[in-house]
Protein backbone atom coordinates (compact mmCIF):
# COMPACT_ATOMS: atom_id res chain seq x y z
CA UNK A 1 0.00 0.00 0.00
CA UNK A 2 1.81 3.29 -1.65
CA UNK A 3 0.74 6.44 1.12
CA UNK A 4 0.42 9.44 -0.76
CA UNK A 5 0.78 12.66 1.29
CA UNK A 6 -1.78 15.57 2.00
CA UNK A 7 0.82 17.95 2.79
CA UNK A 8 0.36 20.36 6.22
CA UNK A 9 -1.85 23.13 5.11
CA UNK A 10 -2.01 22.01 1.82
CA UNK A 11 -4.12 19.88 -0.86
CA UNK A 12 -3.77 16.52 -2.72
CA UNK A 13 -6.28 14.72 -5.88
CA UNK A 14 -5.93 11.40 -7.43
CA UNK A 15 -8.13 9.61 -10.13
CA UNK A 16 -10.23 6.70 -8.81
CA UNK A 17 -12.11 3.97 -10.69
CA UNK A 18 -15.28 2.15 -9.71
CA UNK A 19 -14.82 -0.64 -6.61
CA UNK A 20 -10.99 0.90 -5.67
CA UNK A 21 -10.88 1.68 -1.93
CA UNK A 22 -9.32 4.86 -0.42
CA UNK A 23 -8.09 4.84 2.45
CA UNK A 24 -7.60 8.17 4.50
CA UNK A 25 -5.29 7.99 7.32
CA UNK A 26 -5.54 10.59 10.31
CA UNK A 27 -1.52 10.45 10.68
CA UNK A 28 -1.36 12.77 13.99
CA UNK A 29 -4.64 12.14 14.63
CA UNK A 30 -5.92 15.95 15.42
CA UNK A 31 -6.16 16.85 11.63
CA UNK A 32 -9.72 17.66 9.40
CA UNK A 33 -9.47 16.64 5.88
CA UNK A 34 -11.76 18.26 3.72
CA UNK A 35 -13.09 16.17 0.82
CA UNK A 36 -14.52 16.11 -2.13
CA UNK A 37 -15.19 13.98 -4.88
CA UNK A 38 -16.21 14.57 -8.65
CA UNK A 39 -17.08 12.42 -11.29
CA UNK A 40 -14.65 11.37 -14.03
CA UNK A 41 -16.15 12.10 -16.83
CA UNK A 42 -18.01 15.17 -15.86
CA UNK A 43 -16.67 17.08 -12.85
CA UNK A 44 -20.13 19.02 -12.76
CA UNK A 45 -21.33 16.03 -11.27
CA UNK A 46 -19.95 16.12 -7.59
CA UNK A 47 -20.74 14.72 -4.23
CA UNK A 48 -23.16 16.52 -2.25
CA UNK A 49 -24.22 16.87 1.90
CA UNK A 50 -27.44 18.04 1.18
CA UNK A 51 -28.58 15.20 -1.53
CA UNK A 52 -26.49 12.89 0.77
CA UNK A 53 -28.21 13.60 4.00
CA UNK A 54 -31.49 13.10 2.43
CA UNK A 55 -30.20 9.54 1.45
CA UNK A 56 -29.12 8.45 4.62
CA UNK A 57 -30.99 10.63 6.98
CA UNK A 58 -28.42 11.62 8.91
CA UNK A 59 -25.97 14.40 10.07
CA UNK A 60 -22.94 12.64 9.85
CA UNK A 61 -22.40 9.23 8.43
CA UNK A 62 -21.82 6.19 9.92
CA UNK A 63 -20.25 2.86 7.77
CA UNK A 64 -22.24 1.52 5.36
CA UNK A 65 -23.61 4.70 4.81
CA UNK A 66 -23.17 6.31 0.64
CA UNK A 67 -22.63 9.46 -0.47
CA UNK A 68 -24.83 10.60 -3.29
CA UNK A 69 -23.81 13.10 -6.25
CA UNK A 70 -25.46 16.75 -7.31
CA UNK A 71 -27.55 14.36 -9.44
CA UNK A 72 -28.39 11.66 -7.10
CA UNK A 73 -26.38 9.18 -8.26
CA UNK A 74 -23.89 6.81 -5.66
CA UNK A 75 -20.57 7.95 -5.65
CA UNK A 76 -18.86 7.19 -2.39
CA UNK A 77 -19.62 4.83 0.24
CA UNK A 78 -18.04 4.47 3.84
CA UNK A 79 -17.17 0.97 4.36
CA UNK A 80 -14.71 1.46 7.62
CA UNK A 81 -13.99 3.74 10.25
CA UNK A 82 -11.69 3.34 13.15
CA UNK A 83 -11.54 6.78 14.30
CA UNK A 84 -14.50 7.17 16.16
CA UNK A 85 -16.91 8.09 13.51
CA UNK A 86 -17.05 11.77 14.18
CA UNK A 87 -16.94 13.52 10.46
CA UNK A 88 -18.76 17.03 9.47
CA UNK A 89 -20.99 16.95 6.80
CA UNK A 90 -22.46 20.58 7.66
CA UNK A 91 -19.97 23.26 7.33
CA UNK A 92 -18.41 25.46 4.73
CA UNK A 93 -14.95 24.79 3.68
CA UNK A 94 -12.37 27.24 4.96
CA UNK A 95 -11.96 30.54 2.49
CA UNK A 96 -9.91 33.71 2.38
CA UNK A 97 -13.06 35.69 3.31
CA UNK A 98 -13.88 33.02 6.15
CA UNK A 99 -10.30 34.15 7.33
CA UNK A 100 -11.15 37.83 7.25
CA UNK A 101 -14.19 37.29 9.56
CA UNK A 102 -12.29 35.45 12.02
CA UNK A 103 -9.60 38.78 12.29
CA UNK A 104 -7.16 37.35 9.60
CA UNK A 105 -5.17 40.41 7.68
CA UNK A 106 -3.83 39.12 4.67
CA UNK A 107 -2.87 36.10 3.21
CA UNK A 108 -4.04 32.42 5.04
CA UNK A 109 -3.82 29.21 3.69
CA UNK A 110 -7.36 27.91 2.94
CA UNK A 111 -9.18 24.51 2.15
CA UNK A 112 -10.93 26.11 -0.80
CA UNK A 113 -7.64 27.27 -2.62
CA UNK A 114 -6.12 23.99 -1.98
CA UNK A 115 -8.97 22.20 -3.23
CA UNK A 116 -8.78 24.21 -6.68
CA UNK A 117 -4.57 23.61 -6.77
CA UNK A 118 -4.78 20.23 -6.14
CA UNK A 119 -7.45 19.80 -9.04
CA UNK A 120 -5.12 22.41 -11.35
CA UNK A 121 -2.05 19.62 -10.83
CA UNK A 122 -4.84 17.07 -12.50
CA UNK A 123 -5.65 19.64 -14.81
CA UNK A 124 -9.38 20.05 -13.77
CA UNK A 125 -11.23 22.95 -13.61
CA UNK A 126 -14.84 23.25 -11.25
CA UNK A 127 -17.34 25.49 -11.75
CA UNK A 128 -18.02 26.61 -8.12
CA UNK A 129 -16.98 25.20 -4.65
CA UNK A 130 -19.22 21.87 -3.64
CA UNK A 131 -19.52 21.68 0.32
CA UNK A 132 -16.89 19.42 1.61
CA UNK A 133 -17.24 16.00 3.60
CA UNK A 134 -14.91 17.14 6.65
CA UNK A 135 -13.17 13.80 7.82
CA UNK A 136 -12.57 13.72 11.59
CA UNK A 137 -14.10 16.98 12.11
CA UNK A 138 -16.23 17.31 15.39
CA UNK A 139 -19.02 19.83 15.18
CA UNK A 140 -21.22 18.83 17.84
CA UNK A 141 -24.47 19.67 17.79
CA UNK A 142 -27.60 20.17 21.06
CA UNK A 143 -31.52 18.99 21.17
CA UNK A 144 -32.07 22.91 20.30
CA UNK A 145 -29.84 23.29 17.48
CA UNK A 146 -26.95 24.79 18.76
CA UNK A 147 -23.46 24.00 16.69
CA UNK A 148 -20.04 24.22 17.93
CA UNK A 149 -16.33 24.32 16.73
CA UNK A 150 -15.09 20.59 18.85
CA UNK A 151 -11.79 19.27 18.70
CA UNK A 152 -11.14 15.86 16.78
CA UNK A 153 -12.02 12.67 18.67
CA UNK A 154 -10.03 10.34 16.37
CA UNK A 155 -6.49 8.71 17.66
CA UNK A 156 -3.06 8.99 15.29
CA UNK A 157 -2.88 6.29 12.54
CA UNK A 158 -6.58 5.88 13.12
CA UNK A 159 -8.51 6.02 9.53
CA UNK A 160 -11.66 5.82 7.14
CA UNK A 161 -11.63 3.45 3.96
CA UNK A 162 -14.68 5.18 1.05
CA UNK A 163 -15.39 2.78 -2.03
CA UNK A 164 -15.66 4.45 -5.10
CA UNK A 165 -19.38 3.63 -6.81
CA UNK A 166 -17.89 5.58 -10.12
CA UNK A 167 -14.75 6.72 -11.75
CA UNK A 168 -14.09 9.82 -9.64
CA UNK A 169 -11.71 12.39 -8.92
CA UNK A 170 -10.80 12.75 -5.41
CA UNK A 171 -9.33 15.71 -3.75
CA UNK A 172 -7.98 16.45 -0.25
CA UNK A 173 -6.95 19.39 1.69
CA UNK A 174 -5.30 19.10 4.85
CA UNK A 175 -7.35 22.33 6.75
CA UNK A 176 -4.59 24.75 7.92
CA UNK A 177 -7.60 26.00 10.22
CA UNK A 178 -5.39 27.23 13.66
CA UNK A 179 -7.68 30.16 14.90
CA UNK A 180 -10.84 27.89 15.75
CA UNK A 181 -10.02 24.49 17.76
CA UNK A 182 -11.10 22.09 14.95
CA UNK A 183 -7.59 20.81 14.53
CA UNK A 184 -6.78 21.05 18.27
CA UNK A 185 -6.29 23.48 20.43
CA UNK A 186 -2.13 23.32 20.07
CA UNK A 187 -2.84 25.18 16.36
CA UNK A 188 -0.80 22.78 14.88
CA UNK A 189 -1.88 21.67 11.94
CA UNK A 190 -0.46 18.44 9.73
CA UNK A 191 0.02 16.42 7.16
CA UNK A 192 -2.20 13.50 6.15
CA UNK A 193 -2.05 10.26 3.84
CA UNK A 194 -4.56 8.55 1.83
CA UNK A 195 -3.68 5.43 -0.23
CA UNK A 196 -5.69 3.65 -3.22
CA UNK A 197 -6.67 0.06 -2.94
CA UNK B 1 -48.68 45.18 0.82
CA UNK B 2 -49.04 43.63 -2.01
CA UNK B 3 -49.35 39.62 -2.04
CA UNK B 4 -47.32 37.89 -5.00
CA UNK B 5 -48.26 34.35 -5.34
CA UNK B 6 -46.10 31.24 -5.31
CA UNK B 7 -48.16 29.27 -7.45
CA UNK B 8 -48.69 25.54 -6.24
CA UNK B 9 -45.82 23.23 -7.24
CA UNK B 10 -44.25 26.39 -8.62
CA UNK B 11 -41.63 28.79 -8.43
CA UNK B 12 -41.33 33.04 -8.73
CA UNK B 13 -38.74 35.31 -8.64
CA UNK B 14 -38.31 38.88 -7.83
CA UNK B 15 -35.86 41.31 -7.40
CA UNK B 16 -34.91 42.86 -4.87
CA UNK B 17 -33.28 46.08 -3.18
CA UNK B 18 -31.24 46.31 0.12
CA UNK B 19 -32.89 46.96 2.65
CA UNK B 20 -36.25 45.85 1.59
CA UNK B 21 -38.19 43.11 3.87
CA UNK B 22 -39.74 39.98 2.17
CA UNK B 23 -42.27 38.40 3.89
CA UNK B 24 -43.32 35.30 2.68
CA UNK B 25 -46.10 34.18 4.12
CA UNK B 26 -47.51 30.40 4.62
CA UNK B 27 -51.18 30.97 3.36
CA UNK B 28 -53.02 27.62 4.29
CA UNK B 29 -49.82 26.72 6.51
CA UNK B 30 -48.81 23.16 5.37
CA UNK B 31 -46.75 24.66 2.90
CA UNK B 32 -43.03 24.44 2.10
CA UNK B 33 -41.09 26.90 0.22
CA UNK B 34 -37.50 26.80 -1.02
CA UNK B 35 -36.02 30.25 -0.91
CA UNK B 36 -32.66 31.02 -2.66
CA UNK B 37 -31.26 34.41 -3.42
CA UNK B 38 -28.20 35.81 -6.12
CA UNK B 39 -26.60 38.73 -5.82
CA UNK B 40 -27.92 41.20 -7.96
CA UNK B 41 -24.72 42.48 -9.50
CA UNK B 42 -23.22 38.74 -9.98
CA UNK B 43 -25.73 35.42 -9.47
CA UNK B 44 -22.59 33.05 -9.01
CA UNK B 45 -22.82 34.80 -5.52
CA UNK B 46 -25.58 33.29 -3.70
CA UNK B 47 -26.87 32.29 -0.16
CA UNK B 48 -25.38 28.97 1.14
CA UNK B 49 -26.18 26.99 3.93
CA UNK B 50 -22.90 25.48 4.81
CA UNK B 51 -21.67 29.51 5.20
CA UNK B 52 -24.46 30.47 7.03
CA UNK B 53 -24.65 27.79 9.31
CA UNK B 54 -20.70 28.21 10.15
CA UNK B 55 -21.79 31.82 10.82
CA UNK B 56 -24.69 31.76 13.07
CA UNK B 57 -23.50 28.07 14.63
CA UNK B 58 -27.14 26.77 14.30
CA UNK B 59 -28.46 23.70 12.29
CA UNK B 60 -31.81 26.08 11.85
CA UNK B 61 -31.56 30.12 12.04
CA UNK B 62 -34.03 31.83 14.25
CA UNK B 63 -34.91 35.81 14.19
CA UNK B 64 -32.12 38.26 14.22
CA UNK B 65 -29.76 35.07 12.12
CA UNK B 66 -27.72 36.66 9.29
CA UNK B 67 -26.89 34.43 6.01
CA UNK B 68 -24.00 34.83 3.99
CA UNK B 69 -23.64 34.17 0.73
CA UNK B 70 -20.51 31.75 -0.92
CA UNK B 71 -18.50 34.16 -0.14
CA UNK B 72 -19.26 35.02 3.38
CA UNK B 73 -21.14 38.50 2.69
CA UNK B 74 -24.33 39.03 4.37
CA UNK B 75 -27.18 38.60 2.07
CA UNK B 76 -31.26 38.40 3.92
CA UNK B 77 -31.32 38.36 7.63
CA UNK B 78 -34.17 36.71 9.24
CA UNK B 79 -36.51 39.86 11.56
CA UNK B 80 -39.94 38.43 11.92
CA UNK B 81 -41.12 34.69 12.06
CA UNK B 82 -44.82 33.69 13.23
CA UNK B 83 -44.61 30.28 12.11
CA UNK B 84 -42.81 28.30 15.38
CA UNK B 85 -39.33 28.67 13.99
CA UNK B 86 -39.26 25.54 12.33
CA UNK B 87 -37.04 25.30 8.93
CA UNK B 88 -34.85 23.18 7.31
CA UNK B 89 -30.92 24.17 6.42
CA UNK B 90 -29.97 20.76 5.42
CA UNK B 91 -31.89 18.96 2.85
CA UNK B 92 -31.09 19.49 -1.10
CA UNK B 93 -33.95 20.75 -2.86
CA UNK B 94 -36.29 18.06 -4.63
CA UNK B 95 -35.57 17.30 -8.22
CA UNK B 96 -36.29 14.63 -10.69
CA UNK B 97 -33.54 12.25 -10.24
CA UNK B 98 -35.11 12.60 -6.36
CA UNK B 99 -38.45 11.37 -7.60
CA UNK B 100 -36.93 8.37 -9.14
CA UNK B 101 -35.46 7.20 -6.13
CA UNK B 102 -38.54 8.01 -4.85
CA UNK B 103 -40.44 5.46 -7.05
CA UNK B 104 -42.19 7.97 -9.53
CA UNK B 105 -41.82 7.11 -13.02
CA UNK B 106 -42.08 9.84 -15.50
CA UNK B 107 -42.27 13.70 -14.27
CA UNK B 108 -42.67 15.52 -11.43
CA UNK B 109 -43.26 18.53 -10.58
CA UNK B 110 -39.77 19.51 -8.65
CA UNK B 111 -38.40 22.49 -7.05
CA UNK B 112 -35.12 22.23 -8.80
CA UNK B 113 -36.61 22.57 -12.20
CA UNK B 114 -38.87 25.81 -10.50
CA UNK B 115 -36.04 27.66 -9.38
CA UNK B 116 -34.52 27.80 -12.76
CA UNK B 117 -37.75 28.64 -14.74
CA UNK B 118 -38.68 31.54 -12.24
CA UNK B 119 -35.05 33.09 -12.74
CA UNK B 120 -35.53 32.26 -16.50
CA UNK B 121 -38.55 34.88 -16.04
CA UNK B 122 -35.98 37.57 -15.12
CA UNK B 123 -33.71 36.27 -17.31
CA UNK B 124 -31.44 35.29 -14.63
CA UNK B 125 -29.30 31.89 -15.78
CA UNK B 126 -26.98 30.24 -13.07
CA UNK B 127 -24.26 27.29 -13.13
CA UNK B 128 -25.19 25.12 -10.20
CA UNK B 129 -28.17 24.48 -8.01
CA UNK B 130 -26.95 25.80 -4.50
CA UNK B 131 -28.97 24.35 -1.41
CA UNK B 132 -32.10 26.08 -0.18
CA UNK B 133 -33.23 27.25 2.49
CA UNK B 134 -36.22 25.20 2.98
CA UNK B 135 -38.94 27.71 5.02
CA UNK B 136 -41.44 25.77 7.15
CA UNK B 137 -39.73 22.36 6.84
CA UNK B 138 -39.45 20.46 9.99
CA UNK B 139 -36.96 18.09 9.52
CA UNK B 140 -35.99 17.42 13.38
CA UNK B 141 -32.72 15.88 14.39
CA UNK B 142 -32.12 13.35 17.30
CA UNK B 143 -28.90 12.97 19.48
CA UNK B 144 -26.89 10.81 17.62
CA UNK B 145 -27.94 12.42 14.51
CA UNK B 146 -31.06 10.97 12.96
CA UNK B 147 -32.75 12.53 10.78
CA UNK B 148 -36.68 12.36 9.41
CA UNK B 149 -39.32 14.16 7.16
CA UNK B 150 -41.64 15.70 9.34
CA UNK B 151 -44.74 17.39 8.96
CA UNK B 152 -45.30 21.38 8.98
CA UNK B 153 -45.67 23.10 12.45
CA UNK B 154 -46.79 26.31 10.65
CA UNK B 155 -50.53 27.52 11.67
CA UNK B 156 -52.14 28.94 8.16
CA UNK B 157 -51.27 32.59 7.50
CA UNK B 158 -47.96 32.65 9.49
CA UNK B 159 -44.90 34.52 8.08
CA UNK B 160 -41.20 34.90 7.70
CA UNK B 161 -39.82 38.07 7.16
CA UNK B 162 -36.62 38.60 5.88
CA UNK B 163 -34.30 41.63 5.38
CA UNK B 164 -32.26 42.18 2.15
CA UNK B 165 -28.42 43.17 3.25
CA UNK B 166 -27.72 43.95 -0.49
CA UNK B 167 -29.21 43.96 -3.97
CA UNK B 168 -30.29 40.46 -4.84
CA UNK B 169 -32.43 38.24 -6.33
CA UNK B 170 -34.85 36.23 -4.12
CA UNK B 171 -36.76 32.61 -6.05
CA UNK B 172 -39.10 30.64 -4.39
CA UNK B 173 -40.76 27.00 -5.13
CA UNK B 174 -43.80 25.96 -3.94
CA UNK B 175 -42.41 22.67 -2.80
CA UNK B 176 -44.72 20.03 -4.75
CA UNK B 177 -43.46 17.18 -2.66
CA UNK B 178 -46.29 14.70 -2.30
CA UNK B 179 -44.74 11.54 -1.24
CA UNK B 180 -42.92 12.33 1.57
CA UNK B 181 -45.14 13.70 4.36
CA UNK B 182 -42.78 17.53 4.78
CA UNK B 183 -46.21 19.60 2.69
CA UNK B 184 -48.17 17.33 5.42
CA UNK B 185 -49.86 13.99 5.11
CA UNK B 186 -52.78 14.81 2.52
CA UNK B 187 -50.29 14.78 0.05
CA UNK B 188 -52.08 17.97 -0.64
CA UNK B 189 -49.58 20.71 -1.83
CA UNK B 190 -50.87 24.47 -2.06
CA UNK B 191 -49.42 27.88 -2.89
CA UNK B 192 -47.84 30.46 -0.77
CA UNK B 193 -47.56 34.03 -1.68
CA UNK B 194 -44.84 36.66 -0.57
CA UNK B 195 -44.82 40.47 -0.46
CA UNK B 196 -42.07 43.25 -1.10
CA UNK B 197 -41.98 45.80 2.03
Amino acid sequence: MQLITIPARRGKAARVRAGQRVRVVNTHGTQVVDTWAFGADDVTEWMAMDASRAWFTKLRPAVGDTFLTNRRRRILTLIEDTSGGVHDTLMACCDPQRYGLLGVEGHHDNCRDNLHAALAELDVTIPATPSPLNLFMNIPWTADGQLAWGEPISTPGSHVVLRAEMDLVIAFSACPQDILPINGRTGHTTEAHFALE
